[in-house]
């Protein structure tokens, strides 16, 4: 079984910096390489990804500055993979919405993981190709899609890459985009609130820098409240693994939260806001806690001082393993694989004109 | 031969107003019919053009409110137009940039007309796509333009929908977007500085709905400056066929600028500001004059009483006639139609990496 994962050209996969859905596509094909499944990953030439790669950008264009030109871009680049890859992979696995339209090409079977938020409109978009399978990376998002073929796989990760770390200090950590919806406003709330300092990392998109110039800079001292830039895999082990806690003080429905795993893989708990995926991927009590807000996480903060180390490790390990999410996939792309008759374009074909 | 024009799924093909691609459309294959060649059109369900129609999407959705998912949309329904003729289309007609990535795709020769105004990141984007013929709707758009097969098309009208008024009233119009890149303040300007009454008409799109209430708006009195919506075929005739002049006060580089033609075949001359194609469009003395800006147009205004309504349309019907655009296409179309070698996309497969 021949499988092709196309990626955006935009960041290479693994992400150096930011890029969640970089950081699952390396995992997921590095995962299936080693099981010995014949993986071709389309991205940037920029990656380092562990399996057969092939790019037609050779650099990052990150952040994106003329969006009509890089959607342009991105098209471009997903075209020509699928066009690369329809007559020799028996399975496509597509992660961008615009990619869904060249599933009409008949040959492969077709799957996608719905990275996005839900948005009713791209929802009503994703139902006009039923003849892919489609993953949800929550249930929390899966509730939401009313879709003929859709199934969980929550994201796992190579833990052996996060060191667990026994020893904690005493301060709160943040990781994620400055952005309003990650609240990072609120994660200086709680540390002001509890009087335990705060170490945050994470990249300034352009469209938020107002945000940081305004809610975050201004309370940036260097000792209590301290940025430390962009996080890459060193800075996490160290950062979220000395941690007493990582915040997750989100304002928004998260599809998933990568970091939470992360911060759990080095033996840190999370003290989430509820929204999203939050519930499934924290286990309240064994891992964090998930709480409604600023002060009821500022009462509740030393809860999580009495949590061991390994135990939210060993819980991480246990439900967000690389391997488990291999697994899963493949488990899908073998059942599809299996399939004799090929998913028929019928609903397609009906809503043209006669 | 069989021709496949493509069109967006969100004006209908011929637009009931707004939709200067959509004339073009329309015209272009009602003019390709009558001459006997098998044409079909994808648009949406709403179009009424006189030759064979397919569409997905049945209704006109515009102005555009959510561009992520309007763009989906407009892929979608290319993608479904592309696979539906790609086998029995000889030439596939492209006017939309997303469009050209579908042109991979062998069997057809593909060509494209140039709509949008020039851009380098957009050219950067044509030049990948080097099999596809490359039409641009002026010599100034083509001369920006490095790409291996472009000539230019001027556009054309079917000059019967338009009516010759050798009886011009006292006053000047304007038709066209209610945007700032159109001049309406110029127009309005050139009115209260020589003293002769305007008439306009146009779409105000959403995006400046600012300076239409900040601009435009305050010297609209119903008497001396009058504003009367959008413009169909049929308040166009009127409006421009009745004025002394059509004002054209562009501050950009117009790409073509259909009304120029519309105005010209009702007999009306047209005074313009230079740019883009305007000194392709306009013939100076006979259909109208080309000025350096307000000052000069107000200075010059009395020239155009001079010419003669027969004229003026005389001119238009030489250069810009539906049947002389039709006749040009065609020719295109035929030369690559007899051409034995379909162009190969070895540009394109250089570019994938080892």
């Amino acid at each position: 079984m021949r499988v092709a994962i196309i990626a955006s050209p935009f960041i290479s996969v693994p992400p150096k910096r930011y890029g969640g859905t970089e950081l699952f596509i390396a995992q997921l094909a590095e995962g299936l390489s080693r099981m010995g499944v014949d993986v071709v990953v389309y991205a940037n030439g920029a990656s380092t990804v562990s399996a057969e790669l092939r790019w037609l950008y050779e650099n990052d264009d990150w952040p994106i500055d003329c969006e009509m030109y890089n959607s342009l871009k991105d098209l471009n680049h997903t075209s020509w993979a699928v066009n690369d890859c329809v007559q020799s992979a028996d399975i496509v696995h597509l992660n961008n919405a615009s990619g869904l339209v060249f599933s009409r090409l008949r040959g492969p079977r077709w799957v996608y993981t719905i990275h996005h938020p839900h948005m009713a409109q791209l929802s009503e978009f994703y139902s006009i190709f039923s003849h892919v399978e489609y993953v949800s990376i929550s249930d929390f998002q899966r509730q939401k899609e009313s879709l003929k073929h859709v199934r969980t796989i929550h994201h796992g990760l190579d833990l052996s890459q996060y060191r667990l770390q026994n020893r904690k200090s005493d301060y709160l950590s943040f990781v994620g985009r400055i952005a309003p919806v990650k609240g990072v406003h609120n994660a200086i709330e709680i540390a002001k609130r509890s009087g335990i300092p705060l170490k945050f990392a994470g990249e300034i998109q352009p469209l938020f820098r107002d945000y940081f110039q305004s809610c975050i800079k201004p309370h940036i001292d260097g000792t209590f409240i301290e940025y430390l830039g962009e996080a890459d895999l060193a800075l996490k082990n160290e950062l979220l693994g000395n941690s007493m806690a990582m915040l997750f003080p989100i304002e928004w429905d998260e599809p998933f939260g990568l970091v939470m795993v992360e911060a759990m893989a080095t033996g840190t708990p999370v003290v989430a806001f509820t929204g999203g995926s939050v519930a499934e991927v924290v286990r309240e009590g064994t891992s964090g806690i998930v709480c409604q807000g600023v002060e009821d996480a500022t009462a509740r903060i030393d809860e999580v001082r009495g949590m061991k180390p390994a135990a939210v490790r060993a819980y991480a390990q246990q439900c967000f393993s690389m391997e488990r999410m291999v697994r899963d996939y493949l488990l899908l792309y073998q059942e599809i694989y299996d399939e004799l008759t090929i998913s028929d374009e019928s609903t397609v074909g009906k809503r043209a004109a006669a």
